[in-house]
């Protein structure tokens, strides 16, 4: 693209930077700003920096948090023996809006991915094992993905514990509430069969 | 949504103020942003800033531009008296991506629209009038978006240049160079019949 001004050029070139944001829609974004009134892309600036240079990571779970120590670990009344996996905070919030879990988490901060070039010591594994061998947690759930990263991860973290005795286990998989069986696929249909579970549990919520 | 840190809640409520960017996709610009180094974030927050503060307006043809007057005005060798009305900098991009204009552009910063509460005065037309008045120019050429706006926007113009005897066209409509006829909306058809231009005008290009 061709620009009449470096300061626009510049400006759509650092927006193109996002993932998904290619340089069209850049451009679009960028003019959309220029045609708002300035307090608009000032608050969106001093949100961004503060952001970047104020937020924490909580010193328990790993999560984003305003404070060393995130809301959900510094309550009192979550079951503090029981911890949820999870790759990062949209997994947090996804879990912490069905309001069924009142355990703890432990946020990875990705998976073990070594075509992007992370391996297990870029992600809080060590961590999470410390805090098993500290013997307070009795059980780990497993809540990554089904992909083979996650599936790769999962199996990693498994090994970890090997001789910790600790028990753990996976979010079940299977058909959604509401789906129709003939529109499943096949893995998950299986899966969901070979994991059936007691027909009274399905009474309760 | 329900977030955990409020630096977080307002980087992504000022992110998803952007057209096209809901909470989900602004969530997940938030966060890649926190994965990366504290650079981008401020490169991208400058560039921004700066391009707000900083960026000026061609005091001929109102396109987007670092200096008073843009490099497109300033250029002696265009054709001052040939003038092509465009609603934004991306439509003076792609006609100069052509290569096939060499007149000057008046950049009229949108079209009239009653329904967004856009009307003349908000756009550059007066501008436009008052150097047709002067009588430098002998041509506009409308090159608006056939919408009703656009429609609209031209017609309005047409009208406040009455009396000034000045040439107006517009961009001809036609078949894309290409494309199939069977697959041609009608208008477009009926406008490419309508319009049809001597065949050795096709020679040329």
């Amino acid at each position: 693209m061709d620009f009449s001004s470096k300061l626009l050029e510049q400006a759509v070139d650092q927006m193109s930077q996002l993932p998904g944001i290619g340089k069209r829609t850049a451009l679009r974004l960028v003019l959309h700003l220029l045609r708002q009134p300035e307090a608009q892309t000032e608050q969106l600036t001093k949100a961004l920096s503060k952001l970047k240079l104020e937020v924490k990571r909580c010193r328990n779970c790993y999560n984003i948090s305003d404070t060393e120590l995130c809301d959900i670990c510094a309550n009192p009344s979550r079951e503090e023996e029981l911890v949820c996996v999870v790759e990062d905070i949209r997994d947090v919030m996804a879990i912490e809006n069905t309001g069924q879990y009142r355990g703890m988490y432990h946020v990875l901060g990705g998976k073990i991915s070594p075509m992007d070039g992370i391996g297990p010591s870029q992600l809080t594994i060590k961590p999470l094992i410390d805090k098993v061998k500290d013997g307070k947690i009795t059980e780990i759930i497993f809540a990554l993905s089904s992909t083979m990263e996650g599936d790769t991860t999962n199996f990693y973290i498994y090994k970890q514990l090997e001789g910790t005795g600790i028990k753990t286990s996976t979010i079940a998989r299977g058909i959604s509430v509401g789906d129709e069986l003939e529109y499943a696929d096949e893995v998950t249909l299986g899966r969901s069969i070979t994991n059936r579970v007691p027909f009274e549990n399905s009474l309760k919520s």
